[in-house]
């Protein structure tokens, strides 16, 4: 595998697609929420994601081989359709942000869709009992329209970059034809593994965007069981890089001090 | 040489071979079982990976140049026709490992090969009598059917992730229209060089795997043999680091501190 | 996005153009040099260049998604058809800095771009009142030609390199079919943000290279808007650097210690 | 410049020739061997190689661009056709080592050579008054035939590695349809510069190989001249890498830390 590469189960039809994405980062917030709405909206599988960017090792999950990767669902609710991209890990090399990006942007822009939703965090280092939801976008024209779901865009000043895929889909949708904004749900950006509440503020936001009603009852159940995997996943991650320090196997011996 | 190659000596006529994985790793247990193999089996070598994320040295071996591979046998024992593949090294590279894989795969694919069954280490901390072998499937359905070979299947909980090509190689094979497996020979995980008590059990239960005998008598000796070339083999490749640390050569000159 | 990409708003019809490029580097001489003269011969953006080597972020600006890239501008001015190139950034990567020299220079020269004038800066460890502008060619030529324009050619013994895009743009300048000269203004070299009397000089000497007149009045005013915005821009990258050591993040856990 | 490039300027109508290569490495003794040899058989330059794999920076020499290069040359003497290669750098980047040999061996492929002759030097910590040459060859047979040309073969146990391109291009040479050996040049390994009696012993055995006869006499005079310039090479390098560390440049930002 020389390049990241999207395998595609079933090739869905769509009608005017919209992408909302949810990988790991500040507080978990698009994680959780995107991973919500495919567990509520009953949402289906249809394609993978992998990457010579992603870490060289599988996970082990009742005794099977569980790769990392990015996964794409689909749905059709009342007359709205849905992509769903979640995962179970960023990239750790910076090139391979780009990769990744740029390959998931030609997927969608091939899938007919036009606007693409990334969900992040947005670190203030105080505790909010009701988190704001910030706003981001591609295209002047789109803050008027996106005022009038509640989001929040006045940041200037308080935030400067936004790190990995949410800020690079976005920014680099234009090239692919897409038009993009990225939700940034307020936490506190201390190192917490996830916020449910940010995460709802987000669901809440989405719920009018995409003019849908999403269930929220199950939520803190919900994000209490992926909490735990999550926790797992990324315990694996630290631990396994501990050990490879550890073994001083060949993969130790990098040429260049 | 800008990607891995798999030069062929020899393009084999092979009947739904299974292929046999054993690189360098924990204990070596892959490299010495699969290793023993080829000499007791009489494999014939047909094909010779190389890759730009090996070292980039050779080694001297009778006044020969000795470049760094991985070495693709086969035989045809009882009706069954094998694919072994041993190696001088793995990569030190996370995106090279990916690379590697999937390189392997598709050669694998292309020889019609629908199953690999690599061999690796399971590092428990203490010294066990009677190794057990563990296994990590690709497909929910060879549980039941492994399970006969007496390979373990309950280390959930126990360890989490396989690092590397054991590990890639079977978690990327559907991707290549193949199923696989692990087996982990249970062994201590301390830094020994070679652990031929469990790289027997593993053999043991490939003969059951396989339906095959192999005759273990010259194991010991053999490993011995194999012994002393692996750790010359690591030896040398960590003077070569130090060496190269030294000498504050061009390579030293790293651009970015 | 596998590789570096110039993406084109229009082909402007240009005949024996001249590139100059100003790209963020010591005293950020260039950028300042070149952004000036992009304001005031009110040259139009006709192409964007986007890298995976560049850092994977966006910022955001006015609420506006604001992804890293550098900038092509073109104008005609007096029967002189100009190219000017500034952007946001260099490569952080040593092999970055060579894909895109090459993807420039592929660039120019499928516009039918024969001649390129990079502008750096020559740090002495002094301050200077009148700074030099030195002269560095691709063609012997080039030397006596240039020399006319108060260009200085006895650098030699005191500068050894020249790091980045303006010495490569010119050293590779030749494999695509063009001429080139880097013009490096005199500068203390210390960590200062911009240098706008070294700029002041370079632009005096593209004045005579060109037969142009560039009004000169508004130099200090702009220089002192762009430095707020570049001072903004290397903040923003250090924080970013910064925030991602602390944050625990995917990104953090890299594979090789 | 997205890959290794060789740039020829004339394809030469060659018989059967061997290539010999002096790149920088151990005292120098390749570099100076194969350079001297340029200038005594009034070798002609016929192409260029350039790699992103080389220090991302140009060189200033007589107020002219100097861009990183490896050098071909051509020359028949006496009814033997040969081809030089020599170069200011080798790669510092170990995937870079791959790409470049293998460039190399593609393009002394393509022009017909079917034998390669690397030379290096082999560090023994102790000053030799006779140093003595050693080989390492590609195939067996080799050995018999070069055992006459006064080159010793019992290095078994002495030296473990060859690193980079001397090592490589005759390690890789078979997958291109080359033999090749390494010569060797036994030398103290102290960080010394340059060795010209080391260069001259392996002079004398590339004579009997060749069957050529090359004026000594100039040795020590070029090699001082080289000497120098080869030092003030190096020196350049590491103050460009010293002077990047201390600039904090975007260069130095990097993503991870």
């Amino acid at each position: 595998m020389l390049e990241t590469k999207i395998f595609m189960d079933e090739k869905p039809k769509l009608k005017n697609p919209v992408c909302l994405v949810g990988l790991p980062g500040i507080g978990n917030i698009g994680r959780i929420a995107i991973g919500y709405m495919v567990h509520q909206l009953k949402a289906k599988k249809f394609a993978n994601l992998y990457s010579p960017y992603f870490f060289p090792f599988v996970m082990i999950h009742n005794n099977m081989i569980h790769t990392l990767k990015n996964e794409f669902y689909y749905c059709k609710y009342k007359g709205k359709d849905l992509i769903l991209l979640i995962g179970d890990c960023q990239t750790y090399d910076p090139k391979g942000h780009y990769e990744i990006a740029g390959k998931i942007l030609e997927f969608l822009n091939s899938l007919g869709c036009k606007q693409i939703i990334t969900v992040g965090g947005f670190g203030t280092g105080k505790v909010s009992e009701e988190p704001k939801v910030y706003g981001v976008v591609s295209d002047t024209d789109m803050i008027k329209e996106y005022k009038k779901f509640g989001i929040n865009f006045d940041i200037e000043g308080q935030i400067g970059t936004i790190v990995g895929a949410s800020g690079l889909l976005v920014g680099l949708a234009k090239l692919y034809e897409l038009k993009g904004v990225v939700l940034l749900g307020e936490t506190t950006g201390f190192p917490i593994i996830t916020d449910p509440t940010a995460a709802e503020a987000v669901l809440g936001v989405l719920e009018k965007i995409l003019k849908i009603k999403i269930d929220l009852s199950k939520l803190d159940e919900k994000v209490k069981a992926m909490h735990d995997f999550i926790k797992k996943l990324e315990d694996i991650q630290k631990q396994a890089i501990e050990q490879m320090k550890k073994e001083k196997k060949p993969e130790e011996l990098k040429y260049i001090g």
